[in-house]
C-alpha cells in the first residue's frame, strides 16, 4: 500500500470548513494510491472470495480476462482518498448513504487511482444547524480512464453563528 | 475474523443457477458474522482513518458517541455474507453499480451481523442472454436491527436453450 497525500482544494486559498462555506460546482482533487496485486488478492480473499479477485489464473477465463480488484476494494480506496482530500477542512466526512454508485472499468494490478470531487447539492436542513452536501467523486486511474463513481449523502454543520 | 456460514434460500429446495430461475420477492438469508475490535481498527487504519473509526476514547466525544465500524467496512462485510449466499447457485455476484445505499445504525465491536435479500427488480436484456437482477439487501445486527442496506444491479446470464 503506497499513498501520496497531495489532495488539493481547487478554489485554491479558501478554508472550507462549514455547510456554509460550499458552493455548488467547487471541485476536489486527491493524492494518488498505486493498487498492488497483493493488496488486491488480501481484500479478495477477506471480503469478496470469487475467481475474478483472487486467483490470475482463473480469472483469465472469466468476463474480466485477467485479475481484477473487488469493486468494495475500489470503493474503500476512493473512501481514503476522499478523506485525506479533506474536502470539509477540519470535519468528518459523515455519511448518511451513497447515490449513483457505479463501476464502470475493471481496477488492475499497478493501477494508480485518485479521486476528484465536485459539490452537485446543497441542501440546508430547516430545522437544525447542519445541512446535507453532497460531492460527486469520480476515481480514474493512471490512463485517466474513469473506473469508479460514488455520491456520498454526508452531514455538515453550519457556520456557528457568535451572535446567536 | 469469524464467519458461520450458514446461508440459505428461502425457496428450499429450488436449485437457483439462471436469471429465468429468479423470481420478484424470492428470499435469501446469509449466515452469521462477528465484528471485532480489532477488525474494525484495522479497515479504518487503512481505509477510512477518521477518529470516530479509529479510537475508541476520541470515538466517545463524536456523534457516534464510542467506537463504530467505518460503514465501508460494513459494506465490504455484507458482500462477503452476500457471496456465501450464493443467490445466483454457480455464478459469481458481478455488480454494474448500487442503489439505494444507506447506512441506518453504527455497527459496534461484538455484534453479529447477518443480511437478508429480496429479489425487487429482473429486467431481461433485449439484445443478450442475460438479464438485469436487482436484490435488496439488508444487514441486521443481533439485535434485529436494521443497520445497513444495499440494492446491487447484477448481470446475470439466462439459461442456454438447447435447441438454438
Amino acid at each position: 500500500m503506497q499513498v501520496e497525500t497531495t489532495g488539493t482544494v481547487a478554489d485554491e486559498g479558501k478554508m472550507i470548513e462549514w455547510f456554509d462555506d460550499l458552493a455548488l460546482g467547487m471541485r476536489f482533487k486527491s493524492g494518488e494510491f498505486s493498487v498492488t496485486k497483493s493488496d488486491i488478492l488480501r481484500f479478495a480473499a477477506e471480503f469478496d472470495p470469487q475467481p475474478y479477485h483472487l486467483d490470475e489464473v482463473a480469472a483469465e477465463k472469466t468476463v474480466f480476462k485477467g485479475l481484477a480488484a473487488s469493486g468494495w476494494h475500489t470503493a474503500a480506496i476512493s473512501m481514503r482518498l476522499c478523506v485525506e482530500t479533506r474536502p470539509f477542512g477540519p470535519h468528518p466526512l459523515l455519511g448518511l448513504g451513497v447515490d449513483n454508485l457505479r463501476w464502470m472499468m475493471p481496477v488492475r494490478p499497478g493501477d494508480v487511482l485518485h479521486v476528484e470531487g465536485e459539490v452537485v447539492e446543497l441542501i440546508p436542513s430547516r430545522t437544525k444547524p447542519q445541512g446535507v452536501a453532497k460531492v460527486k467523486w469520480t476515481a480514474y486511474n493512471q490512463r485517466d480512464e474513469a473506473v469508479y463513481t460514488f455520491t456520498p449523502i454526508t452531514t455538515l454543520a453550519r457556520r456557528p453563528n457568535p451572535s446567536a
